[in-house]
């Protein structure tokens, strides 16, 4: 604690705008070590070659490169063959995964009038890849059911749980409906989960221009956002339960792997599910009527939004292949020279929907310049004390397939080894974005320090701090100010981390930069080198600035004498956790004792609008207060033992750290490694024994957006009392565990540095 | 103090939904005059009948009415026999006012395609009036000059000053161009006045369908929304510098008041203006260019909203009848049986902009029911202590100038007699809302719980109070559950009390229902009886209880032994004004200081997006702490005396108010009056010396929205330190004036009741 205020305070006395790296030792590092890295460090920043980027970009988006495809298999040998190039050892590690691709796909709008919906994406005549239909993958959502479903229609905004209660208040059900959704307010395989679980028979999810089009900006090709034929693909598999492959849950989809039977895999749709463009929805919500939807449900089709159900009913059909395809994750590795046991890993995926330029080859590109910058600097004697494991993932687009199945047919070994797993995926222009386990974030807030933004010329984490002052409300810009480490934000899901943190307890960071993008050309076949080149980070400095960064990450992990967690943040962040889970069983508890009184005493009756009908809500039972005592201990432990490791590095960074050069470190490391390990439990969230981790899980009804504290803050949210207080006791616990292996690291580097 | 809490006891423990009417005795009646009163009231709301106001809004919008047109005159004569034929002593009163009527008006779109705007609202066919175009008003704004520009487009979203601060930071001028402001976020004249100040040239304010229009819900004649033809018609004088005929401030505009020549006359625009419709907005706004709009600019046209300037370019060409044209109000009167010099005024505009169904016959057609329901009590020997009169104003719509003109020209009499000023406008459905003098928030608040609502069949003050429960943030529901008086709002302006309340320092109050309106027909030739009869209040329900609550108001305060005014709730309203200008201050002064640190620190440059360049706010000079001790002592005075008055009239009303029942209250009366007088300054307002309230003026840049301690608050926001020192000290004496009017009268009651 004592550490941070002295540290704030140099920051705001004596660190003005333009200040930039750290100047003492690096966290794990003794003064000598800290200057070789650094030297190490700077010979790799140099190497990243924005026109490299470019070319990796536009020989790896030339073709369709989904799943499946020939252009997919491609592009990995050719990922592998440049690995090998660059002098590392690598290869090709297959599985067979289901991954369906449509047979059949109608959409149309049967009464009160006829209208068929396109369904496709045309060329745009400046963009030659837009022209690749033959090699396209159709629009669809992947892992929806088959069907053939004709039924009204009702608009249900984001179709997330608060809209169908929204829709209750006003008398609307969607039992045997057709629902159609908007893009956005949740991961797309929320809508028809949430849609399945309300008596739903089908689901459309449409790109409204308001969120994703012209209100935004102009549309392609002038511009560089979404047009009225755009259509985002995308997963619709229930990923919360548990990502990757359907058919192999927990293990990896190796040729022999036991696969359930399709009947089996929970994580397919209920109901069948299609996107669609803004183009083919406006005539369907068009024939809709029914009460005029909420204010804020309104998109920027030029109409009245109404809900429906009805008179506008359609038709849905589809049918798809459902066989199993390959996949080719590249995998390549440097071999540590001190601790060989111990991995840094570092990923991005390969697999577009279409052409993927940005989404994933403007991460990738970088990951293959950090790469090739790893093969110069071993040619020039560089020996990285760890393992480094470079990833060019496959199947991330349908389910996160192939660094799930990796990491299943890999656990044991993982759990063992690996340290840190640092992932990106699409990169553009702006802002550093981190996030991930608290483990890190002081490290990673020093790897910002180091890194020169492009446009403002200051290091990217004085860029990100401006950011934060210039946005952060009058309260919280003091911390902004202050706070020496800024805050880094938790991982939900949505990219390859996901099987590393959730499932293994690997400690992770996701990174890329972002905040001056604008764009609506995800999952779609506009997304590819033409868009990139003309809207996105067009001279590819900020695909240096990510290798730059994600490079120094890897390169300071693997080179460190000791692993440079930190529990100060940690601490500090599972506080404000506890604290918001508090305040959210007070505040359910104030609302639902509030509106039991409000519907008592007639309130609803006494404002109803007679033309514009909305029934009470109904009233609950007063929830109990619940023990969060356990939760107080847990954190108590993580404090006292988080200021004793504290102590410990300290001391033995005492007269430039020379004790722990010539320290034997590997308990004290193997001990760190344990800490995030210890932030699992093995049996998982309620309901998702997949997810181990305690502390981090994307939200079961939210899908990307994370849940700190899942198993505590889901059973609140989902007024499930008794579970809650269970659920604080086992998190308290684990709290608790976290403390007792940060306290073992604390043995260990007080034994080694004696 | 203590009676605050004991009623509000009351209310929380033994008043739960359904409690209605008082049962005490009514303020400022004895016990037993309360029961006369609540016989003649009882007796009186019985009289007003939905068919009748069905009737008169079919006769008074059968035509267009609009100052100088002949039905306008017509109606007149038709309220003036209606007021004699139930009894009333009635006349008209005539002006002579400057009324523009357009000669010319030409809009094209020159560069970079053409287009000519239609400038036209077609018939509807099913809406029988909206076809009378010879005697239809053109769409135009009232008081434009004349004007023939040519010159680039430039977008300003509302064009209020905050719009222009971002413009200067986005790098565009409005110099030499041609303003497009959408309606909304200010009263129309606001919009020329300052792009006039930052030097355009011409002006145009259309209806955005996000505003008024699709968005919001189905459109005329499907729906009762704005369709893509409707303009908003409307005055754009510089009403916060004077109402009323411009030629002639300060004087009634008589056949023989001395004129300013019109070079004169300051309330003209500097620039031609016109308001559109969004169909012809869209083709100008889809031909600009320059950077996209921000967020918040974004309105409901299927487009990307840009700022300009240009490439668009418009030719804006309008010229007028700049005429004298008379103005009619109708005035009836009904002498004060005890008090007959002092006056209680009740009125409603009578002229419209076309047919003027909704605005203003749905709130005159309630006053002629109260009318002919005063004139039976009078048959059946109800006497009013004071006198009543009833005014049907004409020319309120170009810019209150019946009233203005009225009230000017019998500025002495009404500043010696007039006690209460009682105004309504037009009347929809849902609320009663109430704005007004804050010396009649506890005696309005009485009315509100005996006047039933319709829908509801709760009182409509009950009504109003589920309403603020369901809406009030949860800090502010306990006060909207307990406060025994539920807040009035302060009175800006857009309807007639203007003069009433801020010219001459008459307690003024203005009511209506609404809130559960949809409309977009404001100002349009589809404001007719059509449209109310199946969109609005369709079975004057709504129009029968505004006449019950308007009507009662005026016989309470007619027949009142002591005048209701109450003093406690004044001085807790003023006390949040004081409490708002303090913070205020330090808000504004605390955000310079933060914009300065961050321009010096370089935040602007660092976040700065090379593609959308945004420069820097400007530094400016810290503002100096102010003095408020003045209106601090002033409160303090209005707390005191205000203290004694509540002593002195609980005093008089023991023992069933038998003291008040045989005093001789002239003079105590008479004393209540002066104390809204006593709020008032004869100077003025800094540079707008017509508007002479010290606690409430329609804002200098917001025109309808109320600023209140306008001196004060206006001084703070333009950054007038100087002067804001200056006017705390009038302020603060105005408020001991009133103190001083407050003892006064309790003085005088002492004497009357000793």
């Amino acid at each position: 604690m004592k550490r941070s205020v002295v540290y704030s305070l140099c920051l705001s006395l004596y660190a003005p705008a333009g200040f930039s790296a750290e100047t003492g030792p690096l966290r794990g590092f003794s003064t000598e070590s800290t200057r070789t890295e650094r030297d190490w460090e700077t010979k790799f920043r140099a190497v990243p070659d924005p026109a490299n980027l470019r070319s990796y970009m536009q020989r790896l988006s030339a073709r369709p490169h989904h799943v499946g495809s020939p252009y997919d298999k491609d592009n990995a040998e050719w990922i592998l063959s440049k690995f090998k190039e660059w002098g590392l050892d690598a290869q090709i590690e297959t599985f067979d995964v289901l991954f369906p691709t449509p047979k059949e796909r109608a959409l149309e709008l049967v009464e009160p009038t006829r209208f068929t919906a396109k369904l496709e994406e045309p060329t745009v005549s400046t963009d030659s890849t837009s022209s690749q239909h033959q090699e396209q993958l159709p629009t669809y959502n992947a892992y929806s059911i088959d069907g053939d479903v004709t039924a009204p229609l009702v608009y249900v905004n984001y179709g997330i749980p608060e809209d169908y209660d929204m829709l209750d208040r006003l008398g609307i059900s969607v039992k045997g409906a057709i629902v159609i959704a908007r893009y956005g307010g949740s991961w797309r395989g929320i809508k028809p989960k949430v849609a399945g679980e309300h008596g739903a028979v089908g689901c459309l999810i449409y790109s409204d221009p308001h969120d994703d089009g012209y209100f935004q900006g102009e549309v392609f090709p002038e511009g560089a956002w979404r047009n009225k034929d755009g259509v985002q693909r995308g997963s619709v598999m229930d990923m919360p339960v548990y990502p990757g492959d359907p058919l192999t849950p927990g293990v990896g989809a190796t040729k022999d792997a036991k696969r359930l039977p399709r009947s089996e895999a929970v994580t397919l749709t209920k109901i069948p599910v299609m996107p669609i463009s803004y183009g083919d929805a406006q005539p369907l919500l068009a024939a809709l009527k029914g009460p005029v939807a909420p204010f804020a449900w309104r998109g920027a089709l030029p109409m009245t939004y109404h809900l429906g159900p009805g008179p506008a009913k359609v038709h849905l059909k589809l049918s798809f292949n459902w066989d199993l395809k390959p996949i080719y994750d590249v995998i390549a590795r440097i071999p540590g020279a001190t601790y060989p046991d111990e991995w840094i890993i570092r990923g991005n995926h390969h697999d577009g929907w279409v052409n993927g330029a940005e989404d994933p080859i403007s991460g990738l590109a970088p990951l293959l310049e950090e790469a090739r910058g790893l093969g110069i600097l071993m040619k020039q004697g560089w020996k990285p004390k760890r393992t480094i494991i470079l990833c060019a993932w496959d199947g991330e687009e349908p389910g996160l397939l192939g660094s799930t199945e990796w990491a299943e047919a890999h656990a044991e070994e993982l759990q063992r080894n690996a340290a840190v797993y640092i992932n990106s995926d699409g990169n553009g222009r702006g802002y550093l974005g981190v996030e991930g386990s608290h483990t890190l974030e002081r490290f990673i807030n020093g790897v910002a320090r180091d890194i020169d933004d492009p446009e403002s010329k200051l290091s990217v984490w004085k860029r990100m701090q401006f950011g934060r002052i210039a946005n952060a409300p009058p309260a919280d810009r003091q911390e902004a100010r202050s706070r020496p480490d800024l805050r880094i934000a938790a991982l939900g899901s949505g990219s390859d981390y996901t099987a590393f943190l959730d499932h293994l307890g690997i400690a992770s960071v996701n990174m890329g930069f972002g905040g001056e993008d604008g764009g609506g050309i995800y999952h779609s076949i506009y997304d590819d080198f033409y868009w990139y080149t003309h809207f996105a980070d067009t001279d590819f400095v900020y695909g240096r600035a990510l290798a730059q960064a994600a490079g120094t990450t890897v390169m300071r992990l693997a080179d460190a004498e000791l692993l440079p967690f930190d529990f100060d943040d940690l601490t500090d962040t599972v506080r404000r956790y506890v604290d918001e889970v508090k305040k959210l069983a007070t505040d359910k508890r104030d609302q639902i004792v509030e509106r039991n009184r409000q519907i008592d005493e007639g309130l609803f009756a006494a404002i109803e609008d007679p033309r514009h009908k909305m029934a009470a809500p109904p009233k609950e039972p007063v929830p109990p207060f619940l023990n969060f005592a356990p939760l107080d201990n847990g954190l108590a432990a993580l404090q006292r033992t988080s200021q004793l490791y504290d102590e410990a590095l300290a001391h033995a960074t005492e007269n430039g750290g020379s004790a722990l050069a010539r320290a034997a470190l590997r308990e004290a490391n193997a001990k760190l490694i344990t800490v995030e390990r210890a932030l699992t439990l093995n049996d998982g969230l309620p309901n998702r024994p997949w997810f181990k981790h305690q502390i981090y899980a994307p939200g079961f009804y939210t899908g990307y957006g994370v849940k700190t504290l899942p198993a505590v803050r889901e059973s609140i949210e989902q007024k499930d009392w008794k579970l809650a207080d269970e659920e604080i006791v086992k998190v308290g616990k684990v709290l608790e565990n976290a403390g007792e292996a940060i306290q073992g690291a604390t043995s260990e580097l007080g034994r080694a540095v004696k």
